[in-house]
């Protein structure tokens, strides 16, 4: 009886595998890969839950990966949602929770489309899958743990499926083969705390603070490259936690994230943040300072074999030629991209990170038939 | 022998009443002017102390009135306080207590030299003393309370002096002829959470939020008017309250403090700020909301025949002309305005809801004098 990608992905629902939560998902994972005859690890790091898993040997036939998380962005506000966010409810053809296309049911599909492939027509070579618990979050200790301790017990992949959702509006209309850059800012702005009727004897921060978000986010960073759309900039967060209307706060924080293509490095982008607190806070007596994390530059996989390949396999399952696309954020693509060319392929993401997440019921059957007609492409060859 | 307007702060100090408590407090001072021959009553409401004396029959003579306030401010950490902060300590010239300042020194200042005054000179007319328990806290009951119940009753001042302390450096430099109106927007600015990744597919309200505030913060109301300071807009917070960098939150707050004077009124203001949202989100889909707390409008009592008697009585005790100014918080003289006009004349408020709180002794004593010139000057007129 195959397996059912469905079922298995409403299981990973109920697991609240909120980052770094393991939740149970990887767990559940192991387990079902170690009964088909993968043989799993636990490549935990610093309390991030992360599983490599191989089936056959780690000889000289070639060896195919997929890549995914099973980690979810927070939920919320739970009233919210119209349906419980663990629940992985299914109304007619759509399944909803936290994860459902981000991305519990990619890794159910191609979790349940290895294990048929390996009992129906086992393989000449190697199926490695690499699932983490933390690629939400930070990322530091996910899918780069897996592929640090790949290299030091001479695991590899020859050439990787990262099983994200990329498709904008149907199923099958686009799958990515390089990514965006992403950096955040981590912005604070200093003044001096005094009472709002003698605004003179204070030095207010807020102003200056707000000042140098409108200047980032109303600045247009580039109109877009040969493989990639324009870059972006959005404030996340800003934060002062003073509960007086009648209190100057000292200190005000802010958090922007950018998403970059190839006209930028970080550093670049960080000189530019730089210069611009300068320029605003100039004569103010209010001082802002940064910090920056760096989740990846932007890269590219160019078109060839490995993209040929899966768009043959949408195209023959969905009656669509998907666009190969560098849009939307960072992936552990970029990670994997130092071990061997990647292209991602998944389902529709409109409602990720969204309260009410859901998919397609049906786009997940299709979505393992993709990744089935992938694999028998990939061993035929 | 005169009453000691010194050991009567220090008796105050020791009724513990920080908002809403009485601690003790204006049942002692009824008591003390029952004994003088003060007519008292008790005008609580909603569970606030309120006191209203008169001494005199309520009939065609001059009634002057004084108004002060027996609440105090929490005193935060008891352990950054070097004497017991109700325990009234006295160290050379420097009485140290929460409400030293602010103003149980005031109230018993004008409670001492009212108590000798009538004794001593008998005047033909009234001398009304209203004191609450409810000036630090919302005021909803306190003041406003004591004025409802005099209109009720027939009762009436034909002037009034309010005891806060209004002096910025040293005893005799300033007394208040006016206030600035004070009033809060409590902003908030909604689009439609999404990932970072993606901020076509959200509504990143934040963006919005932050081009309002600059425009708003940026923005100069005026330059300052007859008998007033410019007035000034202070943004006390901002909140989001997003974790995570790659979410673009569906909702950001703001809180936004304005003072103000006689150029405006809080529904001038009101309209102001709606018409800059409206201006500010036009063509964003995100909505910015907002509602207020109006504290007071400006008001001002012209310089004339009440703020000269003052002026003289200080300058006669303290060899300073003190300043007719318009600056600083509100007061309950924002509520005594619409029964009769209104001056405030008090003593050096530099420690006022600090740690520490203290006054000079000496001060104490001048004040209590001054006080007894200007009911002299005023029955005298």
């Amino acid at each position: 009886m195959p397996t059912d990608p469905v079922a298995l992905t409403q299981e990973l629902i109920r697991c609240p595998s909120v980052t770094p939560e393991e939740g149970g998902a990887i767990t559940l994972l192991a387990a079902r890969l170690e009964d088909a005859g993968f043989t799993c690890t636990r490549v935990d790091r610093n309390g991030i839950a992360n599983l490599f898993a191989r089936w056959g040997n780690n000889g000289n036939g070639p060896a195919f990966g997929f890549n995914g998380h099973t980690d979810v962005v927070p939920i919320g506000n739970p009233a919210d949602w119209t349906h419980d966010p663990f629940g992985a409810v299914i109304v007619g053809d759509t399944l909803y929770g936290r994860g459902a296309c981000d991305m519990k049911s990619g890794v159910a599909a191609f979790v349940a489309a290895a294990i048929d492939f390996v009992a129906e027509t086992p393989p000449d070579g190697s199926i490695v899958i690499t699932i983490t618990g933390d690629e939400e979050g930070d990322g530091v200790d996910g899918t780069d743990a897996i592929l640090d301790w790949m290299e030091a017990n001479g695991e590899r992949m020859d050439a990787c499926l990262v099983g994200e959702p990329t498709c904008p509006d149907v199923m099958g209309d686009m799958i990515k083969i390089g990514r965006r850059g992403s950096m955040t800012a981590y912005i604070t702005a200093t003044g001096q705390q005094g009472h709002a009727a003698y605004p003179h004897r204070a030095r207010n921060p807020l102003p200056v603070l707000v000042k140098f978000l409108d200047r980032i986010a109303s600045h247009q960073l580039d109109d877009g490259t040969a493989h990639f759309d324009a870059s972006t900039l959005a404030i996340a967060s800003i934060d002062v936690g003073n509960p007086a209307n009648n209190v100057i706060p000292a200190q005000g924080t802010a958090m922007a994230n950018i998403r970059f293509n190839d006209a930028h490095t970080s550093q670049m982008l960080i000189t530019w943040l730089e210069q611009t607190a300068q320029q605003v806070s100039a004569g103010t007596d209010v001082e802002i300072a940064m910090t920056y994390k760096v989740s990846g530059e932007s890269f590219i996989t160019p078109p060839g074999a490995l993209s040929d390949l899966i768009s043959m396999a949408v195209e023959a399952e969905t009656g669509r030629v998907p666009e190969m696309s560098t849009t939307g954020g960072t992936s552990d693509a970029r990670f994997v991209k130092r071990h061997c060319p990647v292209v991602e392929c998944g389902l529709v993401g409109q409602s990720m990170h969204q309260v009410d997440e859901h998919v397609s019921v049906s786009d997940i059957h299709t979505l393992k038939a993709i990744y089935t007609r992938v694999l028998r492409g990939y061993f035929a060859a």
